[in-house]
This record gives C-alpha cells, sequence and structure tokens, in this order.
C-alpha cells in the first residue's frame, strides 16, 4: 500500500547532510584535467593557490575521495534554509491530467533566490578560515553575487562583486540586494583594475560582458594582499557543494519509497544539475540503479547539443585555465534576444564527461517555450519560477504529457533552482509577447568552435 | 531539561487549522458595527451583499460563532506553502548577545511575498462558490494585488486590480508578476469607470491614490454582472482568515512547551496583527494565560498612538462604510518621504477595540530605524524582510536588547509576514543613506482629525 505523499516532503534538521558526495571518485573515466594554457601542462596546487583558496584547491583537484565532511559551521548555516523541500506537484499533474507522479526539489527559499548559496556559504567558509580578508567574484545576472553577498556578510568577509556594466545599470534591484549585504558592487568594466582601464579606453561605450568581468574579478583578487577568487559554476568544487541537493533529493525519496524514473535539471554551467545527480548518477556509475537523466539548456546557448568536447576556456577573455569539455568556444555570445539565462559557452568538465560515456541526456528548449511552462507552472503551484529552472520544467512537462498518452505512470523529479522575482523584464517581454526564439545557426557555431585554442599536445 | 529547539518549526501537513478563529466570539466589548453613512444605521447583509460575497457578509457581520470551518479546497490550496516555519533567531540571538529567546512566524515563503494569500485564497474561493464571474480590488505596492491574483488564477476567475499609477509605472515587476498570474492590472485613475474619468478630467496628471483606487474597483464590481469587491486588510473576514498564523505559531509553541512573553506585530490595517494574536488575545480575554502584545506601527502615520478612536470612513474617498477604530482622520496621508508601508490612517475596528480595552498595547518607530533592523536581521537571518514586517522586527531588537539589560530570559516572538524583494528602492534609499524621518506635527494630526465625519447618533 502506498504512503500517502504529503504536498512538501521536509526532512528534519539532523538530516541535512553532513558530508558531500564527489561523483567523480565513481567515475571510470576521469573529467579531464584543468590545463595551464602557458605550459600545456596540468594545473597543480601551486598554479591555483594565489587565485583561489587551498582547501577548495584540494576539493578542485580530487578525483578519489569519494565524501568530504561539511563543516559544522556550514551545517549551521545550511540551518537558515535547509532542509529545502522536496515538492510533489499535484497540482501541476492534476492540470496537466498526466498519470506521472511529478515532483521538484525547491531551491529558491533564500534570499538569493537560488541554489547559489549552498556553495557560496562553503567557499567563503574556506576563505574565512584561510584568514582571508575578502573574496572578489563577478556576476552577470546576480544570484551568485547575491548568495557570496548574504555569505560574506555571515563571516564578516569583504565581498567585492563585479558586476556586468548591463545588469549594474538595469537590474538596481539585485544591486541594493547585494548592497545590503554589504558588498561592494562595481559596475564592470571599471577603472579599478588593469583590465578594466584597458577595455574602456578601447573601447569607452561598452555595457561589459562576463568575460570582463571575471577578468577584473582575477586582477582584483590577486592584487590585493589576503584576497582570493571565488565562482559560482563549473568548477569541480561547486558541484561537489551542490551535492546537498542531490542528496537530500535522494533521502526524501527514500524516506517513502520512492523511485524515480526521469530526473531533470536546468543546465548552464553545470552547478545544480550536477549537484541534483551525482549521487543518482553515483548509483548508475556502481550499478545500483537506472535512472534517465535530462540535462536541459537554452536553445540558444546549446553546449551539449551542438557544441564540441574539446579543451577550451572557461572565460570569454581566455585568462582562465582550459577545460575539457562540451563548448561552443569561449567566443560563442547568445543572442541578445536571449533572456532566459544558462548563457554559459561551456560546461562543467565532470558533467561533459558523464555525457560524454551516456550516463546523462540533454535536450535544448526555446524560450517562448520555456517561459509558457513557467507561466503554467507558477498558475498552479503559486511558485514564479526563474527562467533557468523553467527549462526544466519544460521538459518535466514534455515529459509527464508523454506518459499522458502512453499511460505510463513514470515518477519525474526536476530540480526548481530559484524564483523569478529579478527576472521580471523577462516575463514582461513573454507577456507582451515581445519575446522571441533565437537558434544560431551552423555557421555560427562552427565559426565558433574554428577559434578553440590550439593547446601542443592536446589536440 | 529544555528539549533543544530546532532552527525552524515545522509543522506537518495534517497540522494546518482546519479552522479559523473569531476572536470576537471571546470579546465582552465587541467591535462598534460598521455603519451606513447614508442612514446612520448598521450595516446589514442586504447592504453589503452587491459588493460584497455573500459568505464572507456573514463572516464579517458575525460576532458570535467561535470557530469556523476552513472548506477542503482551501486547506488544499494552504498546503501548497503552509504550514509556515517557526523560525528560532538563533543568530539574531547571538547577534544580539541576548539572554532573550526569539522567534519568528514567516509568511514570505510564496511568490505574493507575504501572509496576504491566506486571505486572497479564501475570499476567491466564496466568489467562485457563489459562481461569480470574477473579482475586483485595488493595490498600492501591490502585495495583496500579486496574492489576489494568484488565487484567482487557481480558481479560474477573473481577477481586475486597480492598481494606484504612480505604483504602476515605478513598481513594473509587481505589475508583471499580477500579469503573469493572468491578472487585469489598470493604473488608476483610469478611462474605465466614470470615478476614474471624473477625477483625470479634473486633474488630468495626478498619479493616483489609494482612495481613488477603491473608488474605482467598487465602481467595476458593481456594474459588471457577476463581479464582486474584495479586500485585503481592515476588515474582520480578514482577520478570521489570518488567523492560521496565529494558530500554527501556538500549535508549534506548544510541541515544544514555549510559553511567549511577548507578541509582537506590525500594524497597518491590522490583518497581519490580527491574525497573528488572536488566538493568544483570546487566551487573555478568556482568562487563561497572560502576554504582551505589541502592535508597531510607522511613527508617520501613528493611527494607533497618536489616532482618535471615532467613527471614519476606512478609504479616502468617503464611499466606503463607517468604522469604529483609531483613525487619523480617512484625509490623512503619510508623508511621501515614507517608504516603509503602513500607510492606512485607520485600523481594523477589533484591534481598536482590544487596543481600547488595553489587551494590547501599541509602539510607533521611525523608518531608518525600522530599515537599520531589516537590515541587521537580513544579515545574520539570511531573510531579507519587507519594509511592514521590519517594523515588528526592529521593537522585537529593542525588547531583545532590553532583555540583555536586565538579564530577563524572555520569550519574544514577532510576525515576520513577508520579503522585501519588490521593495528595494526603498532599501536603496537607505543603503544611500538619502531616507529621512518624518513625523506628523501634532497640529497636522488635529486638522485630519478634524474632518471627521459628522453622523448624527454618533457623536
Amino acid at each position: 500500500m502506498e504512503t500517502k505523499i504529503p504536498y512538501k516532503i521536509y526532512l528534519a534538521e539532523n538530516e541535512i547532510p553532513t558530508q558531500w558526495y564527489n561523483v567523480r571518485a565513481d567515475m571510470t573515466n576521469k573529467p579531464a584535467p584543468l590545463i595551464n594554457p602557458a605550459t600545456g601542462k596540468p594545473l597543480t596546487h601551486d598554479d591555483l593557490a594565489p587565485i583561489f583558496c587551498t582547501e577548495l584547491n584540494k576539493q578542485e583537484l580530487d578525483n578519489d575521495t569519494k565524501w568530504f565532511d561539511i563543516p559544522e559551521e556550514i551545517v549551521n548555516f545550511y540551518k537558515m534554509y535547509r532542509p529545502s523541500p522536496l515538492v510533489r506537484a499535484y497540482f501541476l499533474e492534476k492540470a496537466l491530467d498526466t498519470p506521472a507522479k511529478i515532483y521538484y526539489k525547491f531551491e529558491g527559499n533564500n534570499t538569493s533566490g537560488s541554489h547559489k548559496l549552498n556553495s557560496a556559504i562553503a567557499q567563503a567558509y574556506y576563505a574565512k578560515k584561510q584568514g582571508l580578508k575578502g573574496v572578489t567574484t563577478e556576476t552577470g545576472a546576480g544570484q551568485w553575487g547575491t548568495a557570496l553577498s548574504m555569505a560574506c556578510s555571515y563571516f564578516g568577509l569583504d565581498c567585492q562583486v563585479f558586476m556586468v556594466k548591463c545588469s549594474y545599470e538595469q537590474k538596481p534591484f539585485r544591486r541594493e540586494v547585494m548592497r545590503t549585504y554589504g558588498a561592494n558592487v562595481t559596475p564592470s568594466p571599471s577603472n579599478t583594475t588593469n583590465i578594466g582601464r584597458k577595455i574602456l579606453a578601447e573601447h569607452p561605450d561598452t555595457t561589459g560582458s562576463l568575460g570582463c568581468a571575471i577578468s577584473e574579478a582575477v586582477e582584483a583578487a590577486v592584487s590585493q594582499e589576503g584576497y582570493r577568487y571565488v565562482l559560482g559554476s563549473v568548477l569541480n568544487q561547486v558541484l561537489l557543494h551542490q551535492t546537498v541537493i542531490g542528496l537530500e533529493t535522494k533521502t526524501a525519496l527514500d524516506k517513502y519509497g520512492i523511485k524515480p524514473d526521469i530526473i531533470i535539471g536546468c543546465a548552464g554551467g553545470g552547478s545544480n544539475l550536477g549537484g541534483l545527480v551525482s549521487p543518482f548518477v553515483g548509483e548508475k556509475l556502481r550499478g545500483e540503479a537506472d535512472y534517465q537523466i535530462i540535462a536541459v539548456e537554452p536553445a540558444s546557448c546549446p553546449s551539449f547539443t551542438r557544441g564540441k568536447f574539446a579543451y577550451d576556456f572557461c572565460d570569454t577573455g581566455m585568462i582562465c585555465p582550459l577545460a575539457k569539455m562540451y563548448t561552443l568556444g569561449s567566443q560563442f555570445i547568445p543572442s541578445a534576444n536571449h533572456a532566459g539565462g544558462l548563457r554559459f559557452h561551456g560546461m562543467s568538465t565532470t558533467l561533459s564527461q558523464l555525457y560524454h560515456d551516456g550516463l546523462i541526456e540533454a535536450r535544448a528548449v526555446e524560450q517562448t517555450s520555456v517561459f509558457a511552462a513557467a507561466e503554467q507552472f507558477a498558475r498552479v503551484e503559486g511558485i514564479l519560477p526563474a527562467p533557468e529552472s523553467s527549462h526544466a520544467i519544460r521538459v518535466a512537462i514534455d515529459e509527464a504529457l508523454r506518459c499522458k498518452e502512453t499511460g505510463e505512470e513514470k515518477t519525474i523529479v526536476f530540480g526548481l533552482t530559484g524564483t523569478g522575482y529579478f527576472d521580471l523584464v523577462a516575463y514582461e517581454q513573454f507577456n507582451n509577447k515581445t519575446m522571441s526564439d533565437v537558434i544560431p545557426t551552423d555557421e555560427q557555431i562552427a565559426e565558433s568552435l574554428a577559434k578553440l585554442p590550439k593547446v601542443p599536445g592536446l589536440e
């Protein structure tokens, strides 16, 4: 007899994970190492030490340790907003009239509005433990910057955020949240760094780019005593911290004896997707269970589905290490019409390897269909989802409708990474029917991929 | 031995209240009846029927029924976002270094961003049950309009929101949330009503007022077949629905054997305060327990602390019934510098009577100190509070600091009614130190009170 499942499965506070799970330890084909572009050789601890926190570098490079203890201070902070609920989407199921059972893990119930806080607090903790004064970072849409501001405020660390100038001006609310948490927010490019001054001299009217903001943040970190640079996605360490999402999801499902058939997550750099699916991928890797795992990316920035598995720079500015990943080329910029987030040209090396090995699959969706799913979801489930999260909603609805056709009672779990309160300009476009889909042509992608770096020994 | 209290006390879904509690039934001195300004006589069901839903009118006028069953459809909707957590503010206690124990009931974890949804869903339900096509309302800041949009979307009701024009233009994000939920949002004054056209003809450049928006919403309701008008605060029915807040709070406290010494809520029209404190006031009225209950209002709109207990219009437009309440006069408008919400000139009749009888006390606080409390709270507790809610935070912190001085280990409970994601213009003023306090002079209040209506037999 099936136990009646509540609308929201809340775990107890003592069920918050006390260890992060490192899926790389269970992978036979490990993700390819990061490469120092200057030498063509794998990056070492020493290469990374001036830029990133020491303890985080260890996590970054460690492909063998399966479990990392979560420090008690971080678990205590997690108690502020975790465990996050696993919600049974009864209202959505009813609206779709589907036999599928749909669940979503909701990470939006904190002021950063997303899952980003899970890693921000860990990175701030290790920076504090190392005795640093502060950290620098870049932010585009602002979720990561907000999360980092909150984490730094908690540990009394200085937080310097380089915010892409057009976002700084167009998203003043995001900026003010960060300032309320005490962060120093600088529009990028700025005249506070050499690279910023150089770009401003060459392009005085530029509205900035993420690539430029990364460059400024890295320069600010290495040029100030007691500072390091931190990053909110793509890196192994970030995926590691985000496994609290997947571990809690698994605990909640196990508690009610639920075995998912399909697990769906949106994919930009991979932080949410990796965090959600790692424990399930681990079971697949160990031959303990099988799941269909779907990464959902925007059709306007389709790194998995139309990119190449190759070494590439992680940033547009080409100052970061080379990573072997599915990439559209570091110079690829999604159409200006793209409002739906997930605009990174590449993908986490770990997820890239898993995709390459057939452990996860990928699907690209167009943004108008994403916002239609977001609106449908909001109206029945009550939560206004972030555009990024809505990519996962789109495919969850598609799969549930497929179940309606076939009569299959599949169990679908997706990650609802955050809320859309700061994305209402995009919702307004959708409401006003002025939103369009722009899909890159084969020629555009080929042109961008032609610029992939040539590194000796890596061809 | 004290049970270890978790950070967040979550009740189970079957602990969501199934009845609303009507504190009027326990009051010896009942709130004075609403008066028809045309006749000077108490309003009857028949007077109210063309404007409000029938079932809601019953709740409005019933001073005797102690418990109202919550229809199952409403309880099911509540499960979307309730029970709401009762949070132990361990981080704030530590930051204040106080022996006080602080708890807050957090109502912000839903897309409306506030407790308003508790009543919106009830009002939409009764409208649907009555076979109506839709409802009309006004909204200023937008919390109520958002909540009502969500509720109407759920029941497939048309939702017409008259939004004060300056808010419509300055808060496009609020507007877009409502539109995403399918509401029809009209800037007020508009040319869709007689009163709107009249005002526009006389004052073509007006940016609108809540009084005008109420007038338009009422006209739209009575002039369309199958429509009624709904309101998000002040009314007895709204306080009744909001008692889910206080009932859940009491259940959670009882579960851990916690007896609060002080209960604090912000007070605008009284919907949150009444909902939070009703069950506790009930115990006081029945002589079962004693609590210090504090209503917190803005110093710029101090209806309890500087108003008069008298019959007055509920709206600036003077078309609504007369209510006996603490009021600054229906023509009182808080200073334009006031950014902190809670700008209603009067107060719920029930709370007014309770205050008059000494069962609750009141305190007025200045907005810069309110935002300072909000910032302090956000930085340690992680939630960005609404300005309204932050009035309660201010006094909770003040009381906790008083405990630090005296060494008393008091237990303080306050209502955290919502989040501040759509109030960042006000936060920006605070961050930029351009926010000021403007307290009305005695002369200003006296002048406004001199305009109180003269109704025969009510002097």
